[in-house]
């Protein structure tokens, strides 16, 4: 796998990027690099933060259509809790005992634009009916190959995090839907005795039918109904890198991120929870459930040039980091663009 | 001083207030309290999120008539960096080699919806030329007693953070003109061998002409013209509480507030930054410019209880002490009003 850089990138990523170097192969648990490798100044992260908010609009490469109106609002009694694509909604259309049409000019999402749309059929009065009722509408368009990537793990469809969910619905239909999905991201990290840092990465399995071989996080995973986020969490942890419970529970809440993304189904709007986990030295993480196929411990720095000068990473988890890399002072208000960066990283409905 | 309960708490904050009994003139560096007051989880802060979004609405009461478009933009070259009221407005029109009435619609201020109103005169072409001319002005609304509380301190009127500023104004007008208003603002704290943390808070001077006994961060500034961020940190440090240089560069940049304040002079629209200065459990800081009274040392939970249900802190500060609880993990996404409380954390013009 190569290095590429970012076909957009600015000026100042261009400079990066000519400037780096990165063999990423570098298998499990690396030794520390010499110290002369590591960056004494935070200052070094000025010229990345270009490369940084062009990752920031890639994952909000849906905002402008939403606030355009170019979906159909999706709303349960009034709520809107999605985003429908046009064509997707006339079929939905096509399922009258489940969907219909909304009056146009009902809508008035907060997140966008768009009049009119389609109402879950108001006899469904509960949660449960809707859910029934929708799951199987999917199944019909899974059979028909609308629905793909089935994940058999339910979202709930929420207008934000603790509402009482409108209905669930199958993970993979929520980007179709519009609905908003939410995730737990965990940075694993170590400081060093020099009090540098290092960052553990994971390379997706290149078996995954999602972003197969890309860099993330040590452990992320999308919130299911049912968990908290803290048992998620841990349930993660053990699941993707065998972190035992004791130390996923010292994983720390620091935040969150928000986009909204623009995919072939639909509008992803998508919150991620992001938490701290800081590692002892000499733990290694080990892949478990087949998702991850390598983890690699690397300097912050490091990470910080392969997200700001190559695509690497799945987009999302450059968030992520880049979140990580406020909060932990390597990027500084001195730095022109930190406010800009600071909010574009919730450029998303973060509710 | 007695603890007062906020008067619009909600009923968890009221709550918790019941059981709050806070004895807080403890001297300065008082030891640690005995293990079994810790909390060992972060449940506890639950109860304190109606209070601490309180703090976000109290801080963002000028939001509303911003976007109202109550206040007139204060132009220069077309470019808003200002909001004004209508009266100071017109007193400001008594000027006419400074300030000119813009055409009605003229507007589009990003921060609001205000049409026409007030433009430095085009014939001051260069900053240095409207900082002289505003000065000028600002010397006899001064002697009127229209602009109380001079600093001798510059700000820059920007849009945002890294623009080259339009002029350059006294601090104590720039709520007066509505401009953007930057400061450093640093959590001081410190983290015991069992793991626990303590803030250092000051108690300000009563002597002080603004919050005069409120609680405060160990450190916090404006940030005037021509010192950058790290220089100012370093710079407060030493003046507020004898925080030695060597010492002071370690605090770390963290983020930022915002938020849109109406003040009888006018909006205060200000973005603080948030640093995080970890020290040694056994540095005790000293008050040194007479701006603070005493330096206390509170384990976390008992400074998130005084700032949810009472009105001790000083308003903005209470902001950027939630955003450290947040970063810090002792606020959850599993608690109701998380994502609320993020958002609304930075309610301003964050740029």
């Amino acid at each position: 796998m190569t290095s590429r850089t970012v076909a957009s990138a600015t000026p100042a990523a261009a400079a990066a990027a000519a400037s780096v170097s990165v063999p990423l192969a570098v298998g499990s648990a690396p030794p520390p690099p010499p110290l002369a490798q590591q960056p004494s100044s935070s200052s070094d992260f000025a010229p990345f933060i270009p490369g940084f908010l062009h990752w920031v609009h890639v994952c909000n490469n849906g905002a402008a259509a939403a606030a355009a109106g170019e979906f159909l609002d999706l709303t349960v009694a009034g709520r809107t809790v999605g985003y429908l694509k046009a064509d997707f909604a006339e079929r939905l259309l096509q399922f009258p005992d489940v969907f219909q049409r909304s009056g146009s000019g009902s809508s008035g999402g907060s997140n966008g634009g768009s009049s009119g749309g389609v109402a879950v059929h108001p006899r469904l009065a509960t949660q449960q009916q809707r859910t029934e009722a929708i799951a199987g509408v999917l199944q019909q368009l899974r059979a028909e190959g609308l629905i793909e990537g089935w994940r058999d793990e339910l979202y709930p469809a929420v207008q934000s995090f603790h509402d009482e969910p409108a209905f669930l619905i199958e993970r993979a239909a929520a980007p179709h839907f519009g609905i908003k999905a939410y995730g737990v991201h965990i940075n694993g990290f170590v400081t060093l005795p020099d009090g540098s840092q290092e960052l553990w990465v994971a390379r997706r399995s290149r078996t995954k039918p999602t972003w197969p071989g890309k860099l993330d996080h040590i452990v992320a995973g999308g919130q299911p109904h049912g968990l908290s986020c803290q048992e998620n969490v841990v349930k993660e942890c053990e699941e993707e890198a065998s972190v035992p419970e004791q130390l996923a529970v010292r994983a720390k809440a620091a935040g969150a991120v928000s986009y909204t993304s623009l995919q072939p189904a639909g509008l992803k709007r998508d919150v991620l929870y992001c938490y701290d986990l800081e590692l002892p030295a000499d733990f290694v993480p080990q892949p478990q459930d087949g998702e991850v196929e390598e983890f690699m411990r690397m300097p912050v720095h490091r990470v910080a040039e392969i997200v700001a000068t190559t695509n690497e990473y799945k987009e999302n988890c450059a968030l992520v980091i880049i979140d990580w890399f406020m909060r932990h002072g390597y990027i500084t208000p001195d730095m022109p663009g930190y406010l800009d960066l600071l909010r574009g990283l919730r450029s998303g409905d973060c509710s």
